[in-house]
């Protein structure tokens, strides 16, 4: 299971009336397979998995793979807080066309989420899952951290392949990528990182920014897996402003809001959260406008 | 709509299957309200509601109904992370029997959840529950505070009626009682603080010991209302071994043993949290027998 | 040694010159001697020891010491990071008239901060100090806890003869009265709190509103003494905007301001700290005014 | 005035009366300077500045000068938390001998270390400083963050040269580097990220590392900069161990012990810091042996 390069954790699609809008999803994930990404993320955190139903997940799973050519990787968010529900949600994602499950860790129960915990729970997932089980870690979001030396242990069982790791410590990414095995692959979460990321080792990216500029996120990989590092640095650096605007700047609004600005029907957050401010929206509008404009000018 | 007095969040029993024991339930529920408890809140934190699905949900609020009285108050956690769930949730749970719905921050989304989004997403719950709504504020949980500011707007809404606020910072208890109408009810949710928290204005709690001990509880509430502010003290300062045992120290695991020990039916919890150790069952014995003892061998 | 009352943590005045003031150091300290206040709480965090060298920390003392009856008394905050240096300012605490140094946790190394850490550091220093040592914490500002459990060994020491604990937690409030001996001292150093911690038994207060309004937090104190609680506790919500403004508001610059607005002469913060805005400065003057009112107006 | 290179941030040795040991300190600099570092930095962090008295800081330059010949830097630790006790320091450091002064921020008044007040504070600094300044952000241990934004309005100061940044997040470090013009100099201070801090343009480093296994850190310094990443990667991956053991695992006085195995003479660390335990000996020792086998029978 080869899971390098780079795939956007593109956003869930609601209509004005807070439905999963269908035909916006599919538009999205056909013009995204018309780019070089490796495959596409739906469901992870910035499809707003945690505010959508289990019927909805079914159906955004479905349509997206209906859009994924089977050479590309379809990988679905499974995780929950029970064991049991992770399971059964990772059983319909395989059903309804996932090739890989994205597990993030339970975290409600903070300061229970011991490493023992958090390798009983993993391995009950990957034993059940139909498909191979990504691990993944968000300390900034869910409070708790899938230490290395936990995610070494897990990498030891066949049906858990990598890992997304979204924070930006580079010590840890180059822990994740020195403590495992050579085909257990590290997938940073985080745009701003992705160049050091894949410096240590790292396969690839599941990065925010990649839903809006997959051909430059692209470039940065193919750029310093070829070896050229002044240049692949420069592109990184262009494409700071709008990764954090549609992450931690701007959140989820912003990344559909940014999308919407650049031709996608990403349509609007669900609540509680609400649609990005003018001001957000104005941000992105000249971020956007300034990576359009050809290199030259820039410089 | 009166909230005083102190109430058990109870913990969800599972079977060896990991299923929902309705019978041991209700056989806990019925025990509880044998003392003089002044109601029960099912499907809080403590109640795994992060564990539980939707189906079981209902029948966990049905099955407690049968065994409250309705003289006493049935609260029922009905917070999700979407507002739509939430709303769907309350609407189930009043369905089911419940009086007061308690509805926790969400909190996914951290960075997102500004005194605006919070405003709306409670207001929009309280428009459409058909029962009146509790707030739930548990920082160390969720990540997030409800700030008394925002609070202090949310009570203006006829639909809310308190908050349970279950940090111990008593500078944040006394500011949601002062900044709030004489009506609004604040309930602590934290044992080691409700003596101070009722010295405050806090008309209640709703604190694990008390599905352990709840004598002691309604005991520490009587004597602070009546002023008898040395005995109360005295009282609080017994609990607080055994009220840290069943949160903070040993989590809902501890909650449980604790509970199996006193000769309830609490199950085992479920997955990914794991029994507690046979160390904390020896701790949670002493701290058992300990309170147990006539308060003259204490002194 | 009695250490029960309210005391002002006093800050330090500073000329036009970045100069100590002592003119109106001695000024304010026989101002506030006209008041109920138990003592004078010279070089705490508010008098900006960590900006004082130790030439001037000396003059300080002795100044205030001339100002300072003997039957009152003046307590010298003697912290440092390194355990020699602590002993050297608190000897030199004492020659300058100092009744009792108040020591605060060293920080700089928090991870190096263990209880035996803090175990052999205080003992080093109450041996050597003439005077008795008051220990002090302040997670907020120094990123270490002294827990209860360390306090618990320290208080066995006869020179070490009570804690300020500036948090807000009362959990840790009550467990410092608790685990320790009866007569060891615990004062709590935030106002808003100084009711609530009274009520678990702690003897009084070093906070920083006592510099601006000593009457209104003695009176808490002398209220709740007595077993007035309805009535502290009125008072006790009073001075909260005030006693946030000069700690967390507007920090050390607020409470400069506020004293210059009431006739003290606190002088300018030392820097990098800087002057209080004007809107700071508006803010004040308001509260203070609100509070001059009689309360009939209030009400 | 070039900083590139690697820097050893020294510790500085205290014999068994806790009294500076000027012997030691010239024996480990002169052995140091028979290395390729570009430098010293004394008085550091790792040198216990924070427990040092001014006269010892006085001393522990003009002896490290003594050993560092002309063509070597010589870069002190001179921040205090007073703006004018860092200038004081600044000046005497430059009398003393010092090339450059390292200048961490003021923290102890963390909520008023707006961007402003560093401003104002590191103008003054670099107004009066005789030589050079070198920013100095330690997050992790100071509480407060010198802001890339800061940073680069800083960096517009002709005497404000460059910058220690101690934290591993790279998107920060690379923001540093591209926010300042290309002559300011970004130094690492942590070598677990040392190779990708050069990857993102960071022109050196300032890790206890170095003081323990000088060549390997100029190693991975000169292979990066020659473009042989994989290398400098096999390399930086091979240092981690003992890198996180003199900081985040063993602090100080794992630092010392290390070096005291390594035959430098660094004493005992200064209380309340404790000598390292007999465990954390043990680890040192087999970690230092494990590096000083040839490469080969490593692989």
């Amino acid at each position: 299971m080869n899971i390098s390069g780079v795939f956007p954790p593109i956003p869930t699609p609601f209509d004005d009336h807070d439905q999963l809008d269908r035909a916006a999803l599919r538009f999205n994930v056909e013009r995204w397979m018309r780019t070089p990404l490796a495959g596409i993320v739906v469901l992870g955190s910035n499809g707003e998995s945690a505010l959508v139903d289990e019927d909805e997940s079914r159906a955004a799973i479905e349509t997206t793979r209906e859009a994924v050519p089977s050479d590309r990787l379809l990988i679905a968010g499974t995780g929950r807080e029970s064991t049991r529900a992770t399971i059964r949600a990772s059983k319909e994602a395989a059903k309804a066309g996932a090739d890989v499950v994205l597990v993030r860790t339970p975290s409600f129960f903070k300061s229970e989420m011991t490493h023992d915990v958090f390798v009983r729970h993993y391995r009950a997932v990957a034993d059940a899952s139909p498909v191979p089980v990504l691990l993944y870690n968000f300390q900034r979001v869910t409070g708790v951290n899938l230490a290395p030396a936990t995610v070494a242990e897990l990498a030891q069982h066949p049906n858990i392949v990598g890992i997304k790791e979204s924070g930006g410590d580079m010590a840890q990414v180059s822990d994740l990528v020195s403590l495992t095995p050579s085909d257990f692959q590290v997938l940073v979460g985080a745009a701003p990182t992705l160049y050091t990321s894949l410096c240590v080792g790292a396969t690839g990216g599941i990065v925010a920014a990649a839903c809006v500029i997959p051909e430059l996120c692209v470039k940065i990989y193919d750029l310093t897996r070829a070896g050229h590092h002044a240049e692949a640095l420069a592109m990184q650096r262009q494409i700071v402003p709008i990764a954090r605007a549609v992450t931690t700047g701007f959140g989820v609004p912003g990344l559909k809001a940014a999308l919407n600005l650049s031709g996608y029907r990403a349509g609007l957050p669900r609540p509680p959260l609400q649609p990005a401010s003018s001001g957000a929206l104005e941000t992105l509008r000249q971020q956007l406008a300034a990576l359009a404009q050809p290199a030259a000018s820039r410089a």
